[in-house]
């Protein structure tokens, strides 16, 4: 039989959840954020950017963790890579600022997993593929999910602007109205590993 | 940098299409294929089914090879194992009957690879879910796609009845309506994946 690679998940009650200052989004509006994706662009060229899956389990099923933007709006933790950045270490950069507490001592063990999907935009516009589409000889940014294994237990400072959602798989699926398309296809790429519910 | 895996492509015009004797299948309607299933659990439990991407590219674009019955359904090459059957050896069984001559001499090299996926059937119902839904129990079948990666030439024996197509990426993506949830979504689930594409 081939193995399906195991993932712990923990429950979301054995982790602690504080504040920080709010991180305000950069751009005001979805015209001001392809505007600034063009500057950008003829200045250092395509964009990368990572996002982080952080798994928690609730009732036996597997819960992503969201950061939601006013009443409607959820990403995921991560961001652009500076240029010539390490994936990895530039993950773990965006997931600190975003989610880590400000004390050293305090930042989560970000242990970076598997990439899990890779998204691409041919153009300065919100749509994205999950294939670099044909013709398509200079895309404008590669967006690529990693697996983060979270250990037993963490403390997440959530920015005081932002609300940090554990919203279930079955949730996700097949609601690309509310979450969009990379996000709700999330179920159907973590459906190939074997998750592991510690309930202690 | 995280290395992504490496898929070889090459295209479809460096493989040889010939044709056998009709695979009919078993049954006529969804309903007959619900009924013999539930017959099947009662007997063997849960159906464990798993199925092939097979990969070519065109215009250094992947396609996949789907078989195509009467004029809209189209399905990926593999089926049910028997009780207790290895996986990979049970694919290479399904494989070889759906695509394969009949002289042995002239099979395919299947080599079978990752696992992209798994879905799950909780009920004697056609609609299967990207995870096992909570408080199932006993779910029905559990079917598992696997990356197959095929040499640079291969002879495939298409069964008289079928239709071999080989679709674009592009064509599959966001189009559950004519692809249904399994097929429609391989694009985001192969995003992870580098293709080679072989030009020759």
């Amino acid at each position: 039989m081939v193995t399906s690679p195991v993932v712990n998940t923990y429950p979301l009650s054995s982790y602690t959840f504080g504040t920080k200052e709010p991180k305000m989004e950069k751009d005001t509006s979805v015209a001001d954020r392809l505007a600034r994706m063009k500057v950008n662009y003829m200045k250092e060229g395509m964009r990368t950017s990572v996002e982080a899956i952080l798994l928690v389990q609730e009732h036996n099923h597997p819960h992503i963790l969201l950061l939601q933007i006013g009443n409607t709006f959820c990403k995921l933790p991560g961001g652009r890579l500076k240029p010539g950045e390490n994936e990895i270490e530039g993950l773990k950069r965006k997931l600190s600022s975003k989610l880590g507490a400000n004390s050293p001592a305090l930042q989560p063990d970000w242990q970076i997993g598997e990439c899990v999907a890779i998204w691409w935009r041919p153009n300065f516009e919100t749509i994205m593929y999950p294939y670099c589409p044909p013709h398509i000889t200079k895309p404008k940014e590669c967006k690529k999910l990693f697996l983060v294994h979270l250990s037993e237990r963490e403390y997440f400072a959530v920015p005081k602007n932002l609300k940090l959602l554990a919203v279930p798989l079955f949730e996700l699926y097949d609601n690309v109205q509310r979450y969009g398309p990379v996000i709700s296809t999330i179920p159907q790429q973590l459906s190939r590993f074997q998750f592991n519910m510690i309930t202690q």
